[in-house]
């Protein structure tokens, strides 16, 4: 499922910097490559480097330009999201990341779709502040998109009594598979020095990674929106950040609109207890 | 699970006309009771109205903003989304909208984190344009949210063999249900004029619609990211909307990837066939 996550927020970072920084495959594997020598080290982006250094070998160009931008799936990240609605964890950017492969494999439809709707006019930021800033919330998403997919292992771990240790479970990926990553380093240590640790957005280490990489992410929603990028993980991570550090949601509302339709009743802020009241 | 992306949806609005336009629950009766007589007339946004105006039985003040902000669920919105995951349909507004409901069940998590994160100073536009804006994204993101579910419905009765006419749906829906809305007719009338409708979205009355209230749901997400306010539902609403309509999304990395990782293969845009690289 994390896997998921980060896959598309790579392949979604790669869209940004090609319609918004024009960048080419040259200069896209100059850029992965430089990612991967810094904290976004990880075999997703290393390949994703390699891959736009490939040459078509039926032709001209690079391979990556051929390739038909519908994604398959073997049903891992749909299990990881069917699962993770069962035990009630919330893992948005897994989620949106096995609807866009859906959404991708829709190719017909799209087409059709883009023929309607005028394609926006994409603004040129200065590429240096461009690059800045996509490392910076490439990296916030690829933390949000772990603390999901941990979150959901420690529940896994207590709903089936599977014992399992988080930081020993980071260690292991970290020394080999798909999702391997210098970050697995730190989420391997915040998971030793706090074994109770319930989400990697409480522990003070991930704190500041977070705050040091708020603003870019913020900026580049509000670029991607504006500029109709679609980046829904990093779209989805932003607002899990968001509404995981409120400690006052909306929600009440929808509790008084359930006690309104159908009497199922909600709690107070002020006093134990189970209520309902007739709103009509 | 259209109800509970609708839901999520007047709660985050709700959330964003509070926080960046400071209403009070008398103004939020007044601006829903004026959007219930116009476009966006449905229960949903009746009954927040009339919640708005209830007060504490128990004490001074409100009882919409003693009510609990943990939103409890009997299991139809992830019974909506995990379906849709299993005949392949992205329908991501809703997804969040059960997400959300398992975000606000973390309230002793969420009240620890909000600790550690500075909440951002929220801008204050001006009142009159934070309403209009409200007005054309909140209507927007009602359109998506529809559209995914019936979209969801026609795979479904392609799959299962139910033969669903969606406009009688609709018409049933219109006729009496939690989300009978003024908007049920202009659905109704849009698969009747074209029975093999596969998506509102490629509907020439729903373009224009779209096309009316786009631009507010662009400003709304960027405004929202900027300022720290959740809106999931309407960031999903407005990245699967740019999502479905990009003829050309960047998941050929992705394909690439997994041809890397796992000979998974991929096709080409030029030619028939799969095909494998040896990508190191």
């Amino acid at each position: 499922g994390i896997e998921y996550g980060l896959m598309q927020l790579t392949a979604e970072f790669y869209d940004l910097l090609q319609k918004s920084g024009q960048l080419n495959n040259a200069e896209l594997l100059k850029v992965y490559s430089e990612w991967n020598k810094g904290r976004l080290q990880s075999f997703l982006v290393e390949i994703s480097a390699q891959i736009f250094e490939k040459e078509d070998p039926f032709g001209q160009g690079m391979l990556v330009d051929k390739i038909l931008d519908k994604a398959k799936q073997k049903g891992t990240g749909k299990w990881t999201s069917q699962n993770a609605m069962d035990i009630g964890i919330p893992i948005p950017t897994i989620d949106i990341a096995v609807s866009m492969r859906e959404i991708s494999a829709l190719k017909p439809e799209r087409v059709l779709a883009a023929k309607k709707y005028d394609q926006d006019t994409i603004d040129l930021p200065e590429k240096q502040k461009l690059l800045t800033n996509a490392e910076k919330a490439l990296y916030f998403a690829f933390i949000i998109t772990y603390a999901q997919g941990m979150h959901q292992l420690k529940a896994a771990s207590d709903e089936y009594g599977y014992e399992l240790s988080l930081a020993e479970i980071a260690k292991i990926w970290r020394a080999g598979c798909i999702i391997r990553a210098a970050l697995l380093e730190d989420i391997a240590n915040a998971f030793e020095e706090d074994k109770e640790l319930i989400n990697l957005l409480l522990s003070p280490a991930f704190e500041e990674k977070i705050k040091d990489t708020l603003a870019a992410a913020r900026e580049l929603v509000a670029f991607a929106a504006n500029n109709g990028i679609p980046m829904p993980g990093l779209f989805n991570s932003l607002s899990y950040f968001d509404a995981y550090t409120s400690a006052r949601l909306p929600l009440n509302l929808i509790q008084a609109q359930r006690d309104y339709f159908g009497s199922h009743t909600y709690e107070r802020i002020d006093k134990e207890g189970i209520f309902h009241t007739d709103w009509s």
